[in-house]
């Protein structure tokens, strides 16, 4: 219907407009693989379950809701407490809203007929839950997704609905997880051009930053600054993970910024930042690391450490492309690292040999990057049929052990890290001790670390970027010292 | 131990010093209460779970952690995953810690020891939680508070220990379920502290806004701007609740701002806002309303509805102090603003009927206020032995039935709402239509409403306001154009 072509997502004056065809294509995406790969009867349903509204423990707090990743990427409804069922045959899919009681009208706002719902997301038909038992009736080839995240362990349950049953069996479930995993991760264009317009809203606010920035203040004021920013000027409520806003020697605990780690340090005259944010849009993510000197000059040592990084992002960059193995491009990553160390006079000996030891992994001890897209640890890294997670130091980190495809899009993150708990173990480890120059190395002590992370797309030749920062010295220098930059996509 | 008195948590230059003592006169009070009132044995164990870290749905992202409200109240420590024992003889409390992977230091931050969790904390002792089966032994005089938040319904569960059973009853948990919530409910002078910094740091940002604001904005730049001041002036990382910015129509609509009513519409000229926002500092909330014109000069039925909830706020504040019933509070609230109604024009006929009639919830459907602390909506409020929720419309929204005490923090927020549907529902109501003057109401259809939401405690003889923001229609005029405003505690 045409007015179904006009249902649309966005926050206002000056943010992006999304169209609801966006879940509509990946409906599709997802039908058609569906009956080529699980099943193609014709009763079959695929049934989701969207996120719920929740209180925090047991109080009358009510979180604030952001919907669950496959329920959005199959349908955009922002609001909680929904199922959606799918029938792979005809591509129809219907939503199931609350019935919500009169009450909602005057605490939580207009009630919406389920015409407005069926307008608002552009879907072939609406009802309320609890007729979804009815609808199901007596069919039974009912599939869920059902499988585990790779990267936390948190398992995707299957829903329960009253009086009904599935003749399908748990494999199937698994199948249906890890092809929704597989679409997700290789983006449609629409999806693209909404992680564009993240990425270049977060890329905006770390330029502010690095304009605002001042030793003296505290981490935290550049947390608040960067989500001010991408709210205000964004329309982007919610970040796609904790700001990381660490200076100084906090620069290398990888994942500071946690509440018992709380960005709450005053930044130094003098030492480094390294800050990871990202904000998301309509759900979509970017996650993106800038590092420069908290007074906008780098020192030498900065520099170099800086330079190091960068270089090995670069060498990445010259690489990526599809077919290429992402844990190559660690490997990669990696050896630049340990050759520009060695320049800078840190290491000493033979980087094969270095490699093969792992060293690399002292100083990175993460991995080079992660799928990124509705979620910011995207789905797809390691389904089954890809390589397993390698054992060895830094490699195990990889969130993602497979080939690089069209349209994924990953995050390109090297660091170099002075974690004295590593350093130090390093120091008394027989084989790696004999590459440290430990009388160079303890002058980074407090050093803490740089990283830098650009959101990318592989394209059918290379990749785009989609992070819109300095990434020069002499750029960054010049912005933070009030030169003007464009984000735009 | 002298060492114990410097235990402190502050968020940096400038933001509110807490010390641990607070928590350690909280635990004395509940020592000595339980001891009266619950037992007395010499085995006596209270035991606490602390709030868990937690992934969104089935991914890998880590939600941004808040502790658990009994827990801190308790012990006042920001990690998850913890437990804690005390014993309400001797008084002694032990905190016991996650043992963390050595992978924490790279990840996560330093790992604290035994020792430097004790004296962070200020704690007897600290130990690992795998440690407390072993620990608590053989004793079975186990204490757990269990008992359902009188909000929401949510029930506070009973943590599962290997290995240890308690030979008490669920009625004694409950016991102490309510005893720790009675006590939560009357603020000591450390806590009023905080409070005071919260409502101090909340009231500046919201004549921020006040100063900032401009027909065409939209409203979640104000939600970003107050989310942003209350952080980055005062370390302030979590709203209380989710903010609620509304204008024009939007107001009618109390808790606007969730999910699916995003702050999102354009402010307009000539509208009223209502923003709802509040802040909270270690834990300690804060809850304020605002309502005020959108270009800074009330209309004169702006200004009419303004000074009808401000003369119900009056007079409320005229008669709190220990001993007053809340629900007559409430009435007062009502019998003010129906007097004002009436003397503006929309309303005719008795106020003695209209009270009786439950007209007043027309216009403010919800209750005058609720108790606030380390909830939003603390608990305490309607305890057994105290007067069961009212089932009149209006009264039953109350979430406090009992008479005030010394030292309660509760909100006084009156409010007038022009709901299209309540005015239409009551426009055909044989009483309640008698009462409308619909061809003077009518002309508030698209007004929304006004809030004026202060947080108070209760003192042996009156009331302290914590709120320090303009009320007076000049004050906020000025305010609005310009003039400077003193929120300081
Ligand atoms: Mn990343
Ligand atoms: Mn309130």
């Amino acid at each position: 219907a045409g007015s179904d072509n006009d249902a649309r997502f966005h926050m206002g004056d000056g943010t992006l407009e999304i169209s609801m065809r966006l879940h509509a294509l990946n409906r599709a995406r997802l039908c058609k693989a569906f009956r080529a790969i699980i099943s193609d009867e014709d009763g079959d349903l695929i049934i989701l379950e969207g996120g719920k509204s929740r209180c925090r423990d047991a109080t009358d707090h009510e979180e604030l809701f952001r919907q669950e990743s496959f329920f959005h990427w199959c349908f955009g409804v922002k609001e909680p407490d929904c199922m959606g069922v799918i029938e792979p045959h005809t591509g129809k899919a219907r939503l199931f809203v609350p019935r919500l009681p009169i009450e909602y009208e005057t605490w939580m706002g207009h009630i919406l007929t389920r015409e407005e719902w069926r307008t608002m997301y552009a879907v072939n038909e609406v009802l309320y839950l609890d007729e979804i038992s009815s609808f199901i009736g007596m069919r039974t080839s009912l599939f869920f997704p059902k499988g585990v995240n790779t990267d936390s362990g948190v398992e995707h349950p299957v829903p329960v609905i009253e009086d009904v049953v599935s003749s399908r069996t748990e494999k199937e479930f698994v199948e249906l997880f890890e092809l929704l995993s597989e679409l997700r991760m290789v983006k449609t264009e629409m999806e693209l051009d909404v992680m564009r317009y993240s990425a270049a809203v977060s890329s905006a606010a770390h330029v502010e930053i690095m304009q605002k920035i001042r030793p003296g203040m505290t981490e935290y004021q550049m947390e608040s600054l960067f989500q001010h920013y991408c709210y205000s000027k964004g329309g982007c409520r919610y970040t796609s993970y904790t700001c990381i806003c660490a200076s100084g020697s906090n620069g290398a605990t990888l994942h500071y910024g946690h509440a018992a780690a709380a960005n709450a340090s005053t930044i130094q005259d003098g030492s480094i930042c390294l800050f990871d944010m990202g904000t998301e849009y309509h759900c979509y993510g970017s996650d993106i690391t800038c590092s420069f000197p908290a007074n906008g000059r780098f020192t030498d040592d900065q520099e170099m450490i800086y330079e190091a990084v960068l270089a090995s992002q670069r060498a990445v960059f010259e690489k990526v492309r599809p077919g290429v193995s992402w844990p190559d491009m660690h490997v990669l990553a990696e050896r630049t690292i340990l050759e520009k160390l060695i320049a800078g006079g840190l290491l000493v000996g033979d980087v094969d040999e270095m490699l093969e030891a792992r060293l690399g992994a002292v100083f990175m001890p993460h991995g080079l990057g992660h799928t990124l897209g509705i979620d910011t640890h995207d789905v797809g890294g390691m389904l089954s049929g890809h390589p397993k997670r390698d054992s060895r130091p830094g490699l195990k980190s990889l969130r993602m052990t497979r080939t690089l495809r069209k349209h994924m899009v990953v995050t390109v993150e090297p660091g170099i890290y002075f974690n004295p708990a590593l350093i130090e173990k390093a120091r008394n480890d027989p084989i790696l001790s004999k590459y440290l120059r430990m009388e160079e190395i303890d002058r980074f002590r407090t050093f803490g670390g740089v990283r830098l992370e650009d959101d990318i797309v592989i394209t059918s030749d290379g990749y785009e970027n989609l992070t819109k920062v300095p990434r020069n010295v002499a750029d960054i220098e010049n912005v933070m010292a009030g030169a003007a930059w464009d984000s735009t996509p």
